[in-house]
C-alpha cells in the first residue's frame, strides 16, 4: 500500500494543514472506523459527533468544524470533492495479467482456456474457472467455486465456499460515486473497498456487484442473485436473500435476512430493509421497510385507452380531494 | 447421460421407496411428459390428475398422494426440495474447452481469435463467430449465424438459421430456480432443459436467456430481442415478437405471436400473453393478456412536488371511496 | 466504402427508378443531411419539406410524393422496409481480428493478455486496455483511456480522452431498428452510424451503447453512466449528465446538459429532455421535459393488501370522477 505525509496530501487537494505535516497516512477510512495512520473526512456539521470521537490521524473538513476536530485537520471548501480527488492516490496500481501468475495458489483448479489469474490470487479446493474468465490480483476464492465463462472479478475481492457465478458477471467494478465541482463537472471517486461474498451464494449472468467506497459491499451466506441484477457500492445483502432478475439496489442500502425481492425492483440508496421483507416484482422501494411482510408498488396494467382516461385525474388527485373538501382526518375511521 | 436405480435415487434424496428399487431412471421430466425410464415429481394435490395419468417410471411425492400413484413412488416430506437436490445428479459434466474441439463440425466458419468451441458442436454454413466467444459442448447452430464478440452459449443449446447475437449475450445460463428448506436455506435447482432458438432471430448485447428447468426455453422464428433483456427459464416467445431493451420476462411465461413489448417492461411468471399484444414501455404485466390490444401500466411523470401531493391521497384511495360511500356498482353506468 | 449505381440499388429493393440509373451512390444519409453522392428516404408525407430541400442524389419514396422530389427517385410501396433492406449493402465488412493488427497505432499502451485490436485502430497516449478486450477495426481512442477487462468496442467508434470503461461494457452494437413487412416479419436495419464519446466520460459495467442508424449516438464530455445502462441508437447525452444503474434511454432521445437521471428510469424514444432535468429513480419519462426541475413518476410502496385495495379503485378513477360529477374546470381553483 502507498503512504503519504499529511503535507503531501494537503498539496494533492490544495488544503490548509492545521497540525503536523509529517504525519504518515496510509489509507482513508470512514470517521467511525478510522484508526491511527488513517485519514477521514466530514462532509457536514451533522456528522460532528463522529468527528469528535474519531481516532483518525487526520480529518478533511470545512473550517467551521475545526473547533471540534480532535486531531490534525486539512481544511478545504468542498470536502467531498477533496475526498474524491484524494481517493485516486490510494488506488492500488493497475494489475497486469499474463496467464496464470506464478505466485497464484490455484490448488489444482480446473482452469478454462483463456482465463487469466493475477498475482496473489488464492483458489480453494475443487474450483472450476470457466473459459476467458479474468481474476485480478489478490482475489481470494473458497472451495468448490464454479465460475462459468467470461466472469470478471476485480482486485482483492473475497469470495467464500460453494459459490456459483454465471457468465458475464462482474464482481468488484468501480462504484458509481462522483463529486460535483462548482463548474458542474463530475469527479470520479476511486472505490477502495472490496466486495466480500459469503458461502453458498449464486450470482446470475451479467449481474454486476460494485466494490465499496471505503468499506466493503457484502453479500452474505446463502444469497441468490438472478441475472442482470445491479448491486451498488456498500450495499449489504443479508443471509439467504433471493433477488430476481433486473433488480437494482442503490448505494449503501442494507437488506436483512431472508428477503425475497421480485424482478426489476428498484431499491434506492441508504435504506434499511428488515428481515423477511418480500417485495413484489417491479415495485420501487423508496423508504425503509421496518415490518416484515409483503410489499407492492406498481401501477396496474390497463388497456392503454383506459390508462389515458385515468391518468388525467390521477395527477390531479390532490385537487379532487380538495374540491370534495376531504381532509386526512376524515379518513381515519376507514 | 447418467442413469441411476431408484434405490440410488432414494438414497440421494432420503426418500422411502414404494415399488421396485432396481428400476433404472435415466432422466427427470414433468409429469405430463415423462415416459418409461423417466422420473417425475408432484408438488401439490392440485396436480393429482397429472399423477394419475403419468407414464413415468417413478414419482417423487408426499405420502398423502400415494394412493393415486400408478407407478413406483419415492415418498418425501418436501417434494420440491427433493427435486432440487436430485436435479444435480442429472446435470451433464462440466465441459472443458480447449480451442476448437477436433470433434466439432465447424463447416469452414470464420472463427474470431480467442473463441472456444466445445465437443460435438455443429455449425451450419457461412457462420461468423466473433472473438473470445465461448460455445460449449453440444451446441448446434444453423446456417449464416453471426455472433459478435464475447458471446457465451452454454451446453447443448440449439440455434436456427440466420441468427444474429450481439456482444456479451449469454444463452443457456442456469435458470433462477431454488427450493427453500425448513431452515430458510435455498437449494439451487440444476436446470436440465435447453434454450431452443428458431430461425431469423436477433439477440441484443448483454441479453441473457436462461435454459429451461426440464423442458426448453423457446425463442421462435423471427423474434427480435434488444439489449439487456432477461428471458427466464421455460419462457416461450412466439414468432415475430419484438422486445425492447431492459425488459424482463419471468419463468414459464408464454408470449404469443407478433407481440410488441416496450423497453423495461416486467412480465411476471406463469402468464399467457396472447398474440398481437402490445405493451408500452415500463409497464408491469401481472396477469394474463387475453385480448389483443395496447396495454399500459405506468405512473405518469410529474413535478416531484406534485407527485408528493398526490401520493398522500393515492395510497388512501380506498378510504376516500369509502368516505364518499361509493360502491363498485355505482360505477357501472359510466 | 462500397458504392453502387442507382440501377443496382433499384434492383436490391425492387424499386422503380425515375431518373438516372447510372448515378453513383456511396452512402445513405437522412434527408436534411444528405449531399451529392448520397441517397436518402422519406417515410411519410409529413416530411415533404425535407424532401423538397434535400440535396441527396436520390430518394426512396412513395409514388404520391414523386411530384415533390427534386432529384432521382426510387419508388417503392414500403419505404422504411426498402431502407432496411438496402442498409445491409452499405454495412462495412466483418472485421477479422487477430491479435494486435500491425496497422494499429497503439502508442505504447498497456495491453492486457487476450485483448484484440483491429485494423486502423488508434490509441492515444498512456492507454490501458484490459484483458480479453475486443477493439474492432477503425476505433479511435484518445489519451489516458482505461478499459477494464472484457470490454467490446465495435467498428469505427470514436472515444475521447480520459475515458474509463468498466468490464463487460459494449460500445457500438447494432441498434434495435426493424422494419415490419406485410407478413409481420421483422427486417433488421443495419446501423451505419457510430458511437462518439467525448472526453472525461466514465461508463459502467455491462452497460450497452448502440451505434446510430445513419448518424451517431453521442455521449458528450463529462458524462457518467453507471452499470447496466442501455443507450439506444441516435441518443444524445449532453455534457456532465449522470445516469444511474439499470436506466434505459430509447432511440433518438436527446438529454441536455447536467441532467441527473436516477436508477432504473425509462426514457422513451424521440424525446427532448432539457438541461438540468433531475428524474428520480424508477420514473418513466414519456414526454418532453421542457423546464428544469425534479421529476417523479412512481407508484408508492404499500403493504400488498393495501395495494390490492386501492388498485380496485385506481383503475376506475375516471368513473369515480364522473360519478361525482367533477369536471376538469372544477379543479382550476385549487
Amino acid at each position: 500500500m502507498r503512504a503519504y505525509t499529511l503535507g503531501e496530501i494537503a498539496k494533492f487537494i490544495e488544503a490548509e494543514i492545521i497540525g503536523d505535516a509529517d504525519v504518515k497516512i496510509n489509507s482513508i477510512a470512514t470517521a467511525t472506523v478510522a484508526q491511527n495512520g488513517q485519514l477521514t473526512y466530514i462532509v457536514a456539521p451533522k456528522y460532528k459527533k463522529n468527528l469528535i470521537h474519531s481516532r483518525a490521524s487526520a480529518v478533511i473538513l470545512n473550517r467551521n468544524l475545526l473547533n471540534s476536530c480532535p486531531t490534525n485537520a486539512l481544511i478545504v471548501d468542498d470536502v467531498y470533492l477533496a475526498f474524491a480527488k484524494l481517493s485516486h492516490y490510494f488506488k492500488p496500481p493497475t494489475p497486469q495479467l499474463t496467464g496464470i501468475h506464478p505466485n497464484a495458489k490455484i490448488n489444482h483448479a480446473k482452469l478454462g482456456q483463456g482465463c487469466l489469474i493475477g498475482k496473489n490470487v488464492v483458489l480453494g479446493k475443487h474450483c472450476v474457472i470457466g473459459a476467458n474468465c479474468v481474476i485480478e490480483d489478490g482475489v481470494k476464492i473458497g472451495n468448490n467455486a464454479y465460475l462459468y465463462a467470461n466472469v470478471t472479478i476485480l482486485q482483492n475481492c473475497v469470495i467464500g465456499n460453494n459459490v456459483v457465478i454465471s457468465p458475464g458477471a462482474v464482481i468488484g467494478a468501480q462504484g458509481f460515486g462522483n463529486a460535483k465541482d462548482r463548474h458542474s463537472r463530475w469527479h470520479t471517486i476511486a472505490h477502495l473497498g472490496n466486495v466480500v461474498i459469503g458461502d453458498d451464494v449464486s450470482i446470475g449472468a451479467n449481474t454486476t456487484i460494485d466494490r465499496g467506497t471505503l468499506e466493503d459491499t457484502q453479500i452474505h451466506n446463502g444469497v441468490r442473485l438472478d441475472n442482470l441484477v445491479h448491486v451498488a457500492h456498500n450495499v449489504v445483502i443479508g443471509q439467504d436473500c433471493a433477488i430476481a432478475a433486473n433488480t437494482g439496489i442503490a448505494g449503501s442500502t442494507t437488506l436483512g435476512k431472508r428477503c425475497m425481492i421480485g424482478g426489476m425492483v428498484g431499491i434506492v440508496g441508504h435504506l434499511n430493509i428488515c428481515n423477511d421483507s418480500v417485495v413484489n416484482a417491479k415495485s420501487t422501494v423508496d423508504k425503509d421497510i421496518k415490518t416484515p411482510g409483503i410489499y407492492t408498488g406498481i401501477m396496474p396494467l390497463m388497456q392503454h385507452k383506459q390508462w389515458q382516461n385515468i391518468g388525467i385525474w390521477l395527477v390531479k388527485l390532490d385537487k379532487i380531494v380538495k374540491h370534495l373538501n376531504i381532509k386526512l382526518k376524515n379518513l381515519k375511521g376507514y
